[in-house]
């Protein structure tokens, strides 16, 4: 959570205008990768120099341009002048910690949202920021890093499998949401399998330190769900709005990603509730412990006490004590404090203490 | 839960027209049976040849197509092919997992929903999703399994009882859904009833593993919302919906089951609200029962330490304690001792403790 | 809860137009009678044979027809049939367990709603199910059981008390419901007055048991809500719509019972607060208990404990412990131990422990 | 609470036109008092007969008509023709329980409200209904009680301050709805500090009996939104709605009163959220004061327990026990004792416990 | 709270024209500074004589006037009625405890909102209003305090740096708002990383003290809340209008602003549940705490009490107990001891006691 709020507060007092990169520096050269292609033609290349970008921008074949690494201010405002787009969009590209959101503009609409991967300890999320531009016959998207969820598309592209590159600029950019919004589902099922084993835990045999990584869970969740949940919102405009830069086909098929976000919100707040669950559970088993202890306690508490008392009895030192001169005095002692044993056993088991 | 995210994962990366069977193969083959009927003919049929199929979409009978198994993709397809079915749809219909609801088509309406039955440990719920194709003279539906729940209406149909045969193909479909909705009443008394007994359960003589029951009663009515409660929506879009597929007639009969699903969405509700409250419980008498440990401890303690001292006193080695030398001293420290437990006994009656 | 799930249970898998009455059977015969009357005229009379009815459908007095008894379902069918009733509304009124609603049709206007009383034993309470089917000139009430709420607007129409008969059949409707909603207040008060006693007693001085009966008043309360809260909505909708079988003067009445409704939802949400807050408050008052045990434990153990072992050193056989031999060996220890016990309660009580 | 239920159950089963009179009887005699004005001249008297209340209506002064007293119901309903005030209307004003609502008719606009006051045991806080009748120059006060609230707007009337008499008789209206509502301010202050004072208390040195006082809060709360809350919905119509009573310049004001609404809202939401945490806060109490008994406890316990097993040890009666005999053995055994006894209170230094 | 609650109280029953200064003195004297300014021209002045403001209305330059301290009403009614602000705006000026609000009137548009800093102490916050009154060629701005935020402003302003002196007053507006809302993420990350420490601190080695400082967050959050959750709606508000005032760019910018605060409230409710875990998590560890005490009781007492009764038993004074005279009595006495001091060691072990 601090990440999302430092962001901000590193730009306070600044212009709107300043276009400062808010996140890591998470490599160090800006790669540019470009795919020009339509139904007959398909060429890849890299492009060093920014300014050959803008020759994609009016041929007449559809070209997404990918660009990765956001530190480099200076080619990304030069970048994305070429294709008018709007300072105060660049802002939110560079921005890495922006809520997602879609905003049509007059050339092209712009959607921003966040690509989740699992840390390489196992455990923690990480979310990358990945924004589109979307043009009639071109399409440019922003990542931080490096990253292999695009290559799938890329491989498909190279291959010409599926209809990828039959369909316009607009399916394009469908099936690359579709990808990133897909990977969700596997990155939930990380956590769930996580939640799941440590409710097994709980249930059976958990240790102090357990409360801290349900405390983790819930801050996970809390962060999904902030920088999922307002994608809804976003997919829900896309599969209905009647925008000239996507075609009625692929309209449906945000429909289709639309349902997957609504989905995955669900999840996230049924997991929210499981986890909140979690540590009630912790509470109940801690209390149920407590139970077992004071349990035992009392049982040796309650069979020994009576018994230490009547060992006492017979360690006073009172000139006359008749009893302490029975021939089987001991033996009938012994006898009494096994008796008193017994019963208090019997007591124990009634009670189902035992 | 974990099933669910689970579907979605392992599609992820594959492209939206990539069809593949996501849920279990419950059964080896295809099972294909026809009814083909009107007022006057009834005629039923099993299906082996998938082309056959497509006459029976424009004769002008009735026809209802049941699919059951949805592990041949091949042959699905095909079926659907005949009968102009989108291949989005298809998609639905082979995910398995996918949240209940309604599409209204150029040429026919998809519907899909679970339908619910009681696991065979009389405990857990399957799932099974069932999903409608609805055109103007025909419908198919795709099952995941053989099962009993639309015998009841093949017998009727059969036997020409009720006007099930009179009416149009919409009159069945919305019969058919009654039929999955009802049986969910069926699953919810079953899920109360195991509730209420716990509920007694706890209230009485509980165990330390009712807890894990109670957390999975939990997780089964999450399941059970997520499931079902966005059918709620779809009923509600077919009770509303002037779609020329169903006559006025059977819409006024879906607006029945739109109360149905009203009501039992409000009844999975309250189901939850009570299994929290079950938990709640559990952990009140939880420190019920650490009450009564820690009464027993404190009166068998309370009693015997002021007397056991009194035991230790006269255990004392000193050369002068004149008690010891009394006649009656034995007996005296007895009387004390006696009136300390009889104090003390009066003393936990008042605070009723005994 | 369990009796709504099951009334559906019952009828699963039967079509719709089986007509089966899903409830107790509460008397042996249907009882019809009627009230026919205009400002001039006013007879009551008992109807035995069922297709007398008819003839009061299209006289020019208003008719007020009360049916009790529900089990005899071909004789309701019968009279439904006179006044063209539905079907599928005859459904509705026979199931008892049906969530309050009202419905427009073409030729009436439908209610249904609950009716409620205190069981005998004073804690329970009762849900009767009552319908209405308002035409121009008649109404028919449908209940289950004979009962006397209704009887006091019976005298006043005798009487000619008030406006009733000078008003349409539509005021009496009104007059019915009102009299039905108004009694909701006392089963209310009713409810609060048992759960601010428990509350008192909560706080005083409860029992083990209590906790159950708690748990029972939570769940009346869901039972009044899901049999109440609908009600609000009918109510609503009988206010604001313009029907050409109620007037606009029954209207602006109308609109009053609507506020009784609103009014009565949120006494039944507060109560449900309450009823929650009393687990809390129970729980809380467990922990005070123990509190209380704990100390007196503490209290005892940790004056005695100390004080014994004084005891036990003194006990001790060495040869050579010289304290024995002090002449005022004795009284010293007795001394010490006192010192010891004194410090001790002062220490409590600067605790506050005592 | 139970005065709202028991208010409505009262009068179950009378007829609507039955007026009653539903509250306490707070005085004996029935005062209406007039004020007569216009920007030019200004008349105050006392009505002792109720007929001549006509005459004010269509003078072309404006008039405020301030009755004081419900229980003379044949006075009000004669006052009330007088002013063609509906019959339905006169039952509301006269049911003290009333929730607040504004109600525009054709030749009036009716408003009733709580006005709120300090108990004088300085705890409780009293409900007293206000309801006003808007005419175009006219206005009607009805209240319970004699009381001071409204005698500073007479005050500055007669003394001619502010803009009263040069505006409208809804300014007057407005005025005095504006008093109430500031009023409310004031008691919320009054809750305010005695819950922050009980929070204090139970943070640093609670009682058994403060868990009643809370809940007494929490009930209070309870009691003020629903006396309150609906409120904030009349004002929000008066100050939309385009009344031909109310003119654009006071409709402005009213924009003011419903801000206030809005905010005591909040205020009262926040305020329950804190009476809730305020129990959460007592029962975290009552654990770190166990935590505190159990940590004495166990601290006297296990420094005592092992040593007086060591005491025990020397006071058996073996023939052969070696250490009895060592010269400096008494010695010895007080130097392990006391050994013990500082390794544990290390122990207990180490724990925090100490 | 108290502070918002006695603000309204203090005005109780005063009519809406009387102005009075409602909040805390916080300097002597009020200092209006001016800036007037277009794309060529630069002068910053400041007023001594009130009565010089209204020049600066309809000059054809743009002007800033800041106003600082709020006691001195006659001065601010003065240079209000020279811009003809409404009397009721002034009281929603003078009144710092007003909810953020927007309303636009003919001749200008008002906003006020809070503007926050931490306290000295490094924990709580100050809250001070700040107001707007945009007119087309003018602003007015007051504040309660001198203070540094728009420092920055005026510097970048003075040094012509952006785009501040070219664009319109209301430019200047969107200027000073955004820098406003941008400090509240320096706020919240400084509330954020305070809770983080406080969990670290709970989670790891807490103090009885530490629910204090829970509570208190918990406080400010809803402090938090209360100032600034109206603001979203105003700014919503301000991003959609079609106002004169503002023009299409600076509309466009505020669209960021409104997202800013949406994701500020998206923060607050974040960290609201975080602050109601903490208590929870406080609970849970003092529970885990008390486990750990207990554990450490039962532990020496269940090893100590059997083998104290062993050597009570061997203290008695029986004439006849064999085991007193055999030769290696004691030492077997101490293995028995021995042996169930292990036993009860390896029992603790298994249970993970230890």
């Amino acid at each position: 959570m601090s990440e999302n709020v430092s962001s901000r507060a590193e730009k306070s007092g600044l212009p709107p205008g300043s276009l400062i990169h808010v996140g890591r520096k998470l490599q160090d050269e800006i790669v540019i990768r470009t795919i020009d292609y339509d139904s007959g033609n398909f060429s890849e290349s890299r492009l060093d120099n920014i300014e050959e970008a803008g020759q994609f921008r009016d041929n007449n074949r559809m070209t997404w341009i990918d660009l990765v690494g956001l530190h480099d201010i200076e080619k990304i405002a030069q970048l994305c002048k070429q294709f008018d787009i709007d300072e105060l969009l660049i802002e939110d590209i560079l921005n890495t910690r922006h809520r997602p959101k879609v905003e049509e503009h007059d050339s092209h609409i712009f959607l921003t949202l966040k690509m989740l991967s699992i840390k390489e300890d196992g455990v923690g999320i990480n979310f990358e920021q990945v924004s589109f531009v979307l043009g009639d016959t071109w399409m440019i998207s922003f990542q931080e890093q490096e990253g292999d969820v695009f290559d799938f598309i890329r491989k498909r592209m190279r291959a010409d499998k599926g209809n990828l590159r039959k369909k316009g600029i607009d399916f394009l950019f469908y099936r690359l949401i579709d990808t990133v919004v897909d990977n969700y589902f596997n990155v939930m099922e990380h956590v769930n399998e996580a939640m799941e084993e440590m409710e097994e835990k709980v249930l059976r045999d958990f240790e102090k330190e357990d409360l801290e990584t349900i405390q983790r869970y819930k801050k996970q969740l809390i962060g999904l769900r902030r920088n999922i949940a307002p994608l809804r919102e976003a997919m829900s405009a896309l599969q209905r709005e009647d925008s000239p830069f996507i075609s009625e086909f692929t309209t449906r098929h945000f429909r289709d990603v639309y349902e997957h976000t609504v989905q995955i919100n669900e999840l996230i707040e049924g997991q929210r509730e499981t986890a909140s669950g979690l540590r009630d559970l912790y509470m109940t088993e801690i209390s149920n412990r407590m139970n077992q202890i004071m349990k035992v306690l009392t049982i040796i508490s309650t069979i020994f006490i009576p018994i230490t008392f009547i060992a006492g009895i017979y360690g006073m030192n009172f000139d006359h004590i008749p009893e302490l001169h029975f021939t089987h005095g001991y033996a009938m002692v012994w006898a009494l404090m096994l008796f008193i044993t017994i019963a208090m056993l019997i007591f124990f088991r009634r009670k189902k203490w035992l």
